[in-house]
Formats: C-alpha cells, structure tokens, sequence
C-alpha cells in the first residue's frame, strides 16, 4: 500500500535520572510538553500506544488516567530496549495507513534494579550466588561482540572507550541528560572492568524517565499550524532471523536485525546514509555505537573505528551521532528510550536544540535496538 | 478512513488446563492450526501481534523462533484479561487500514498463580498477612458488582448461579474445555463461598493455554481458497472514562467500557443485538455475564436475570451465549482468552463446532473486558 507521510509535531522527555517520582508523574510531563509542543488537545487523540518493560498490565492507561485523559484506545507494548520505539512504530502504522489522523506514542520507566536484573526478575529464584555476581546478561553478549570485532578488524578498546568520552562531551549540553560531565579517555579506560572490553563508563546508566511523540498526517499538522513539520518519512522494525543466532557473537547482538532496518528504510525513503546530518543510535554499550556505524552504512565493515578516531561522528564532522549524550551519558530507562531518540532528533529538525544544536540538519536517522528482540530504524526529515 | 473487511480464515486453540507444557509449546500447537486451516504459509504473514500478562519481554518473538519462524515483527502487548483481544484488534487494524495483506494474533498464559495474584506479582512485598488471605480483588469487585445489581433491579443468587450451570452444561461438548462436567444448580450454590454472592463456582479457574488467529483481507483469503470467509464487519476498543469511576460498583468493573465498545461496534455494523445468533462474552465471574447482557443489549437495565431464568441465552433461546463454556468452564489464560473466544465464533460461522454448535449461526459477537483497562467487542459474519 501507499503509505501516507507521518508528521511528528509534538515531543517531551523529562530529565533522565534516578528519582522517586512516580511514573505517572514522568508521563504527565513528557505528555503534556509533548501536547503542548503540538498544539492538541487530549480530546484530539485517537489511539495511544504506552512502551515499559518493567510493571503490571495497563499502566499506560493508569498514567494518561492520572492526568485526567480517560476514554482513549490505549495499547501497552513490551519489547526490552526497544520498547519505546515499538510504540512509536505502532503510532505511526496507524497514521501511515490512514487508519487514524492524530495518536500518542509514550513510553516510560521506573528501573527500580539495573536495567538485566529487572529484565530477569521472573527468573531470580533460578539464579545462583555465582550467578547473581557474575557481569549482567547484556554486558557480557555486548563484550563479547566488541572482543569479536577487535578479532576480526584489530579494532582497539581505545576506540570503544572514545565513543563514550563523545557521548559524555556531547551530553554536556543536555540539560535532561543524567549525567553532564566530560570524561577523558584515561578516565574511562581507568574506570572498574565490567566485562572486557567493557569498563564502567562504557555502559549506560540504570534510570527513570519518560518521553512522548505526538504523530499525525499531514492535514492535521497544517489545521494545527504545523506548515513545515519533521515528517517520519520511513520506519522499519525487523526481528532476528534464525540464521542471525549462528553468526556468533555479533549476530548475538543484533546486527542483522539492525542492518536489515537501516537497508529497508533507506529504500524505502530513497535516501541514503550520505544525507543524513545527525543520529541518535543504541549506544547502551560503546561497542554497540562504534559496530552500529557499520550496520547502518556510514562505513564499511571494520571500519567503525576510524570514524571515531577521525572524528567523523561528531560535531565537525560527516555526522553527529548522539548529540543528546546518547545512552550513555544521556541514560537507558528502557520504555523511555526509543521516545527520547525521537525527541532529541525531532527538536533537531526544527531547530530546537539549543548548545547542541547540529547546524543545518535536515535528515535523521535514529536507532533503537532490544535483544531478543526487534530493531526499529526510523528517518525523520524536515524540509 | 473506509476500512476493508478483515477476515479470519485460520484459527487454533489449545485444550485449556493447568499443565507442564511450557508456552513455546502451547503456542507452536495454536498457531500452527491456526495456519493449518488457513492453508498459509509463515513466510506469507507480515506482522505478527502476541498477548500475555505474565513473563517478560520478547517472549511472543521467543515463541515463534522455537516453532522456526524467524524475521517476523512482532508487537507484545498487554492489556489484563483484555490482552488477548487486544493483540487481535492490533491485527484488525493492520488488514483493515490496508497496512498489511496477512498477519498473526496469537495470546498465551502460563499462570503460575491464580489469575489475580499473579497480576499482583509486584506489589505483594506491600501486602500483609491479612491482605494474602482476603478474597482476591477481582473476585471482590465483580461480586461488589453483583450485588449492586441485586440491590437495584432484585436479581437473585439463584440468577447467577444459573449462569454458571449454563456454562458448564454448554462445555460438555467442548474437548478443550478446563472442565466438562454438567453442575446442578444445588452444586453451584453450595459450593465455597468466595466472596458474597459469588461462589467459587461461579469464578473462573486459573488455566494455562494459546489461542491464535489468522487475519488477511478479502483478496488473500480468496487467492488462499477461501471463498466465503468468516470476517469481521466491526471492532471497537474502548477504555475507561473518568466518570465511569464515580459510577459505584458497577461503574468499577467495566460496564461503561462494555456499553460503549457494543454501542460503537452495532453502529459501525449497522446491525443490532437482534441480528446475532451467537456470542462469547467475558464471564470471569457469574455476575458479569449476566450483566454484560445488559451492556450489550441483549435486554433493557436490571432484565439480565429475566434472560437466564428464561433461557433466552443458551440452545434453544435467542442467542447462545458462552457455548464453549465460557470463562467459567473452559478456563480463563488470560493472554489467550481473547484469541480462544475468537477461534470458537470462528468454527461456529463455519458449522465447524460439533456437538455444540448453534444451528444456522450467521452473526457473531465476541466481549472482551479487562479492568482498569480495557474492553474489545467484535462482530464477526459469514454470508
């Protein structure tokens, strides 16, 4: 079918930290900043879609409820990592296929535990004492894929460690990241080992948050004074293939799943890697950012490296890749994410991104990967 | 938007039990005779929409890589007692709005506790002693409900009840009914009391189980041979509005949601409750049938009791309501109850149902309701 554009023309995110606010006290602000942004009215919104892993069932619901919006569709999706970015490509299906005319995507989460144990608290009891100490789940599958790619590409763990000591500077600017400080490479390299390559400062934090995108056609953005809206011009979601899981450490973590996303959404939107000007990417690891760079085409295979050697992915450079601080710096709280990748792209686009702002941008590209698992791969341009 | 007929042309259902199956199974049988009937191939399906209330993320995608299909996307929703019907209507609107041409609904549940308390798995560290041993909170509401619905219109115990010999009698001819024992009324009555009038009975039983669903559109299902399918002409999710909270006990359990999803659903349809022939409805607990013939309107306020004394809702009367067994007999997985209730209007509109199938059936409807919330009402049709 032909798909109708999507425009994004409200966004929010609260700060990402570690706070007692309730979740629906982090919904109500992303929520409302994100409806103010756009100039709608709850009343105006047909369907809902609510991302969090971590809860019980309706929670979505429960949130929008507390802030006195009842009566709407809502669905509640679950997808590890890339739960937020699940129900921002739920809200834009609906739009693209001219089934709605104006939806809500929101995601939130209360990571009361680090982002694995709260993964697997359906399985604690199974687990051992060993096992409770021994590094969590993903950062060993994430090790584990950067050791493979030093294997075959003699990348070194100085260029993992830079693309946190880029993200770390970038966030200094943000003022909703959870953390703000540069860090030097030393400091990074001479923080607690993890999981090797992996120290401290190369995983992201644990963290509570929430974001909110508000999606509509075309029509709908004009009526509501929206004459040049950022527009979702393609998204993808994929999930593993089976093949992908005898492809080693590597294709444990995703990288089918996200260079078959990049590859349909540069097809579909007929625009390629060379136009793009800036990108929020999966860095919940640095060795997740610098082989995410090979599987959405700014670079060959193994050359990851280089481009943060060279300083082609930041500002000065080819691309900016996460300009908000990315995970890392930014923080992971799981359903918010795909949310706030959306966000900080979208605020981009329109020019809104104050210190870290990338000047002239006009093509994004975001990323959202969960293991397990699915990859949304979304391209937002603005005219 | 005009949206396109949706139809169902495979469905699949396991036997619903408490089991040692784990769900990989009881999903891989469900949706394989689900594709079974369809005469679909896995490649063929372009999205796949999976329900549970219990587990953790990504265990829909689990699910089908165990059964060897890979690559699908797939979306984890969740919604209480409401979940599986959720997934379907995500499904509904994929064929519907055009978006896609095939796709999955599948919903399963491994309910290690019984349905209430596992859904309040995370709150149970705050629950005293005293609160452990109270009856369970959805047993309270809906016999809250009950009894408000005794003081204004002088419905008896007894009228409940007989809700339940009903289902019981109509699951006898159900192979993958949790029970299949015919009950007398005495039975009924004199069982446990679980919380007044509500008998334990009259609650449904904690059950494990899958339940799938194939949608495509009128082309595809001609192309797959099927030329007069069963489809679904009208689907409508609603949710709770703020007022329906002040609407006391029976504003608690989800009778604004019921009357309003009916309403929208016999608009759309433009056919009324005197058209159908056969209906599953969302009789977790005597009491809410027989309310829900209310919401629905089958009859006028307060003459819910009236229907069952006279035997307007089983073989015979108007309508047959429940003829798998319902909630009550045939069991209640919460994931996949929505999907399950889907499959059994499915074989009643192809003459498929055996021993219990209602002669002559053309119209369908399906109720599916979920506190706090959500409720799904579908109207299926074969020509």
């Amino acid at each position: 079918m032909a798909k109708r554009d999507v425009c994004v023309i409200g966004v929010g995110m609260t700060k990402f930290e570690r706070c007692e606010r309730s979740f629906h006290d982090l919904v109500k602000e992303a929520v409302t900043d994100a409806l103010g942004m756009a100039s709608v009215a709850p009343k105006e919104l047909e369907q809902a879609f609510a991302g969090y892993v971590n809860g019980m069932s309706c929670q979505g619901q429960q949130a929008l409820y507390a802030m006195g919006i009842g009566g709407l569709p809502v669905y509640n999706v679950h997808s590890y990592c890339s739960t937020g970015s699940s129900a921002l490509h739920l809200g834009y299906q609906a739009i693209a296929s001219g089934m709605n005319e104006c939806v809500l995507a929101f995601g939130f989460e209360k990571m009361t535990k680090g982002p694995l144990e709260s993964q697997l608290t359906g399985l604690k009891d199974h687990y051992d004492e060993a096992a409770k100490k021994a590094p969590p789940v993903a950062a060993r599958m994430f090790g584990d894929g950067g050791r493979r790619h030093m294997e075959l590409y003699g990348t070194t763990k100085e260029q993992f460690a830079k693309v946190s000591v880029k993200n770390h500077r970038h966030s200094v600017n943000n003022p909703r990241s959870q953390y703000r400080d540069a860090v030097t490479l030393e400091e990074v390299l001479a923080s607690r080992e993890v999981y090797d390559p992996l120290t401290l400062m190369q995983c992201c934090p644990t963290s509570d948050g929430a974001g909110a995108a508000i999606l509509c056609s075309r029509e709908f953005a004009a009526k509501h004074g929206h004459a040049n809206p950022v527009r979702i011009v393609a998204q993808a979601l994929t999930t593993d293939e089976l093949e992908d899981f005898g492809q080693g450490a590597l294709g444990m973590i995703g990288v089918g799943m996200s260079t078959r996303a990049a590859a349909k959404v540069y097809e579909e939107a007929g625009v390629g890697p060379q136009d793009v000007d800036v990108i929020e990417l999966h860095d919940c690891f640095s060795t997740n950012e610098l082989i995410t760079y090979e599987s959405l085409q700014l670079c060959g295979p193994g050359e990851g490296g280089r481009l943060i050697d060279e300083g082609v992915v930041t500002y000065g450079g080819k691309w900016v890749v996460n300009p908000s601080g990315g995970l890392l710096s930014k923080g992971h709280p799981l359903g918010a994410t795909g949310l706030a990748q959306c966000a900080e792209l979208v605020w981009q686009l329109n020019g809104m991104a104050e210190k870290r702002q990338v000047e002239g941008a006009r093509v994004a590209l975001q990323h959202n990967v969960g293991l397990g698992g699915a990859c949304v791969v979304t391209m937002y341009r603005r005219d």
